[in-house]
């Protein structure tokens, strides 16, 4: 899912994020709430109509954007007291707020309101926090207004200790949501462990509801996890990357405002058929970006998704003709070749 | 034409150009002479496919560029000595160096190097300017490698002076060139000096060849200055105007920050059928502008390059069916009234 974190995938319109393949993006919870508000949204008609995106869209739950505001915010049983890092204004998220809010905005998919450790954080706080969590969940679900017409999915927490982790996907699983996501990782452990949990927890959630990673990752950092059983992933990195001129391709990440591309009139990726591979080459890319021209970011960004959307295209394809880790392994020889040789 | 300084209009992909009904752009031989350089442009296929732009394309002379760098030039009969504005570096443009590089970028439509004059100047000083200016119409003429692909245009200066003008679009018609320019206007003279020239060179300038009004302007402008013969316009206003949320509609201009669109689900113009007014309402877009998204300003410049080309083709439609005079005042009436009612 590209991240559209107010009500736009940064430099892409509605026809050039479907151009590029998209088939469900994710809105902030948070950034939509502060601006333009989920009530003004509602009254125009939800978020689908107001930003005229007519395939799915899932919001956050705002627990990591809170969370993230250091300082600014202080948590107890009931909620978070935060700051807006706008104004400095005062709000109180509770998670039957959120879900008010995420009834107002009006997304397909919703999530819990979770509190989102950081890492490092002691196994007896991670514990405390999960405790409070799996309140939040169960108080969320209630409060849902409409469970017919959005799917909410709850959050497992629990840092990387297995034991937790299981403990809050147990107490999820009994509240029979129709998802599960999984939070709290990428926040600074090591690959070895995020992966680590995703496999652990494979053996726990249920294979026939969708499994969400939030906030991962890179190409590699997908093909892993599916190959642990996720579902879904979100992530800022292809289209933040292609605003600073770093290009997912088949061969690899490429630097495109290197001097190297400056008369190469060859596609960013070769391999590649999106609208930008089809009509640009990188030295008029490399131009754009070097005069720091607005167009150099969504031909990137429209790419980098493509590519993305393209990998996990080829990867559903391989699973439904059950040769997932031929392709798994090919995947990354040849992205990893790649990487060493640029 | 729209404006794309550096091989791009700013914001739009050369598909959404298209889109907007954009015919013909302009793009600066200064910028492009310094980045990427116009060899490197003649290298990889000349502009239109270094862009993918397959439309006709005019180059300025780079003049006006170059004149606008006070203290980093010098003016000589030779040619003009200047620093870069981004590092400094000391070039020299004479009107042979002016259409080499013009040659090499490979525009369909190229101007010949002038001296525009700053306003006010005195008469003295416009009429030396004008014999250097003259001269060097001719030492390009003669420069020009490929005019059987490229047309040529000269341009007229002479400030606000009627014999001048004179003299200087005599010289140039017999020198006879595809197609001429006026230039050193809407440099600080008021809108009725303005008029006063077009109008009094509207008895000079062969009919049967294009008249190009350099830098010129709004709705109104455009109007006005048809009405005295001219054919071209070129403007930064329409894209610019559009990326700080100032917008041409067919009811006046509209500043969409304003608050009293924050919950107008109505399009930016609701005459208009261009891809924003079929799929966005003011409400977003406005959102937009207050977050400042990227979306906002292509948005934007899209809509507003589109209304500036219906009202010149509807214009072209009025003067073919003889009913221009008509068509002029009833614009005028429609956009000064809502000027005011805004």
């Amino acid at each position: 899912m590209p991240v559209g974190t107010r009500a736009t995938v940064k430099t892409l319109s509605p026809a050039q994020l479907a151009e590029a393949g998209s088939q469900i993006i994710l809105c902030n919870t948070y950034h939509l709430y502060l601006r333009p508000g989920a009530e003004l949204i509602r009254r125009l008609g939800g978020i689908h109509r107001f930003m005229n995106w007519e395939r799915p869209v899932l919001t956050d739950s705002g627990g990591f954007q809170v969370m993230s505001l250091q300082g600014l915010r202080k948590i107890t049983a009931e909620g978070v007291h935060f700051q807006s890092h706008i104004d400095g204004s005062y709000h109180f998220f509770t998670p039957e707020k959120v879900m008010a809010i995420q009834n107002d905005i009006g997304a397909d998919i919703i999530m819990s309101f979770d509190e989102c450790p950081p890492y490092p954080s002691s196994r007896e706080y991670l514990a405390e926090s999960l405790r409070t969590t799996l309140d939040w969940a169960s108080r969320g679900k209630i409060a849902h207004r409409c469970p017919e017409k959005q799917a909410l999915f709850g959050i497992v927490q629990g840092g990387i200790h297995e034991d937790l982790r299981e403990e809050s996907a147990r107490v999820l699983m009994e509240m029979e949501f129709p998802g599960y996501a999984i939070g709290g990782l990428a926040v600074g452990e090591s690959k070895e462990e995020l992966l680590r949990i995703t496999s652990f927890l494979d053996g726990i959630l249920p294979e026939k509801k969708p499994r969400y990673l939030m906030g991962v990752g890179t190409p590699q950092d997908l093909l892993d996890n599916v190959a642990n059983g996720i579902d879904m992933f979100d992530c800022v990195m292809p289209t933040r990357n292609a605003r600073k001129g770093t290009i997912f391709t088949s061969q690899g990440k490429m630097v495109i405002k290197s001097v190297r591309y400056i008369e190469d009139e060859s596609p960013l990726d070769p391999e590649c058929d999106c609208y930008t591979c089809r009509n640009f080459s990188r030295a008029y890319i490399r131009h754009l970006f070097s005069v720091d021209e607005i167009l150099a970011m969504s031909l990137a960004s429209l790419h980098s998704l493509h590519f993305y959307h393209e990998l996990m295209k080829n990867l559903r394809q391989a699973i439904a003709e059950d040769r997932f880790a031929e392709f798994h392994q090919r995947m990354l020889d040849k992205l990893s070749a790649q990487e060493d040789g640029q």
